[in-house]
């Protein structure tokens, strides 16, 4: 559940999850292991891609996803393993080139997605350039072909009053695809010169696939990913698991079905990823983010059956309280339920305050996919 | 609070802290969240020096401070960045030049200054050389003049039956510094040669400023330190905290109207330091120690009006409990009080136990920092 911790907005009150009615929850704490997970580092709130990577056991701090591939991703764009991935912003320029508004006045969607359509009737052979709109004046931008690097500036001079930098390569290596970049931007330029506000671009993030170890070779799993948002199918797939189909409009007893179809088909790891309790969490409604936790309870004795799962990790990626509608730092609530190979705690019932004084204590996310393999009876002793 | 952590003198009774009438620190507790700080590793008792850089949020076993700079900058001898400083013993040695008593006979500290008025008489332009007393055989000296170096052996040979060793550089760079200091030496024994048993010095610990990151840099806080005894002003000061004058008598209400005008005169960080729960502790005087804490507890509303600071941390350098008279290993009690951003947890008293299983859980002191500074809104996220 993205962003499942959660905060009390009354002294003294319950956290979202504490306050939701969860008796499957429950009753999986109670037989099995609390703790807290701590996403990154005490004291620092994740954005969603380090999360997500320190949840499937790689130090956030060593392996990085770009900017321009998490952009990219998060809408759903193919990429490729040699592709380079691009945030672009549109921006307003006056006369002499110089920016005047970084982000083009926020126009909306449809007007980015307009133009973003306009932009697309810009050929490089043998380079294909593929341009999707996100949201307001922000924009994806991937280029596949051969020879291709992501090691290039910023062309945005991260202030008004200065014209968009040009494309600067940080290595020689990098040399074609600035120059193929340049030539790209100077032909949005001529596209765009007689638009307003929107008529100039800046470019971020260049980035390509970070190449992270496979699932399949860290961990000898078979992983699908089962998930809604493009964002984290994306970050499951870089990590090497299965993206499976799912629809927008699935609620959790449908991404639970999917689930228990994928053990059924040979998949040994599913990573199902809830998304609605982190967007409640962002729009401040404490209540609306604990009846995403009780629906996601209500459809958990999907999992529950003979065939289920014989490890099951219930957590976040990071907290979102409603209070804060935003990202935190603080330490998010786990459950590890496994019939036979846990360590039974004093928890009760699945919150904040129980998993505090779990049985797994408070420890770095990047421990919980070997606690999960090792309550699978899936790790090997260490040293004879 | 120095030392703050304790141990029950009767099984199952109080530790010290628990022991203490606390009914600010025990509401700050309620409201706030408990844990236990590690100093430098599980089962490892701290000295002074590396206890407060790893409160300070230096690694201590990344960051050093020499063990010449600790014994001069904890008498309160000035010390710029290019000084040497050095540990000097007073010893015995035989008519052959070989030590029979490393200590001196433990001379009292009166005759240790009255040696040390004899050892200013020594000149060695153009470096200025200032020598003062410690403790019966001990005493600090600082060299200031170009071109110094730290990097020298000790001229300790740890054992009697063998003569002090030279001062031997371990770099070509420290030779002129090496040179200098078996002048002084030289100088030294004929100063010295008709006293008893105070005949002779050995000199260790050899140490320059340890340019460590600073405050301003590494957390962007303007920080004061409000401490009483030089030392912790000296170890303030090599991590940029700006040293606010004192009075020795300085009781726990009046260090804490000095940490509220830093407040109002425009810094956002003030580490205070309370000396006597450690010096009590050292006594073996359980009473005095649970005594200091209470008066720390009493005068803690001088902190908590208005006007008072957005995050407290109430917590130690180390356990220094009365069972032991000595710096023990055992983790130290902490609460922080932030309202609004900290995740309540079970505490209802600031004590050992509450704090084991408190919402920060058992974490090592060098998350400290960054706690704080996330409780204060002080941090960025990580990652998009």
């Amino acid at each position: 559940m993205d962003g499942l911790g959660g905060l009390p907005v009354e002294p003294g009150g319950p956290t979202e999850l504490e306050a939701a009615h969860t008796p499957h929850m429950d009753r999986l704490a109670a037989e099995g292991t609390c703790g807290l997970s701590i996403p990154i580092a005490r004291g620092v709130a994740p954005g969603s891609g380090p999360a997500h990577l320190a949840l499937f056991g790689y130090d956030p701090l060593k392996y990085e996803i770009g900017r321009g591939m998490l952009e990219c991703i998060g809408i759903g764009m193919d990429i490729g393993p040699k592709d380079v991935a691009i945030r672009g912003n549109f921006c307003t320029v006056d006369a002499n080139g110089v920016i005047t508004d970084r982000r083009a006045g926020r126009i909306p969607t449809e007007k980015c997605a307009e133009l973003v359509a306009k932009l697309r009737a810009i050929e490089i052979p043998p380079y294909e350039i593929t341009v999707e709109p996100v949201k307001e004046y922000r924009f994806g931008v991937v280029i596949r072909g051969e020879g291709l690097s992501g090691d290039i500036d910023d062309t945005d001079p991260q202030v008004t009053g200065k014209a968009p930098l040009p494309a600067v390569p940080r290595s020689p290596a990098a040399q074609k695809t600035a120059d193929l970049v340049n030539e790209w931007i100077a032909r949005v330029a001529a596209i765009l010169k007689d638009e307003h506000p929107a008529n100039m671009v800046t470019l971020r993030g260049f980035s390509m696939d970070p190449s992270l170890p496979k699932y399949a070779d860290v961990y000898r799993l078979k992983a699908a990913c089962v998930a809604v948002y493009p964002m984290y199918k994306g970050v499951s797939q870089l990590v090497g698991m299965d993206v499976i189909e799912t629809d927008p409009h699935d609620a959790p007893a449908d991404e639970f079905k999917r689930v228990m179809q994928q053990f059924e088909a040979g998949y040994d790891f599913v990573f199902c990823h809830i998304k609605y309790t982190d967007s409640r969490g962002e729009d401040g409604d404490f209540a609306a983010k604990a009846k995403v936790i009780e629906s996601v309870d209500a459809a958990l004795p999907v999992l529950l059956g003979e065939t289920g799962p014989d490890v099951i990790v219930i957590t976040g990626d990071h907290s979102t309280p409603a209070k804060y509608k935003a990202h935190s730092w603080h330490p998010v609530p786990l459950l590890l339920w496994a019939p036979e190979t846990h360590m039974p705690d004093r928890a009760t019932a699945f919150g904040e305050r129980e998993c505090m004084g779990g049985g797994l204590g408070h420890f770095p996310a990047t421990d919980i996919m070997p606690l999960a393999l090792a309550h699978a009876n899936r790790m090997n002793k260490f040293g004879a």
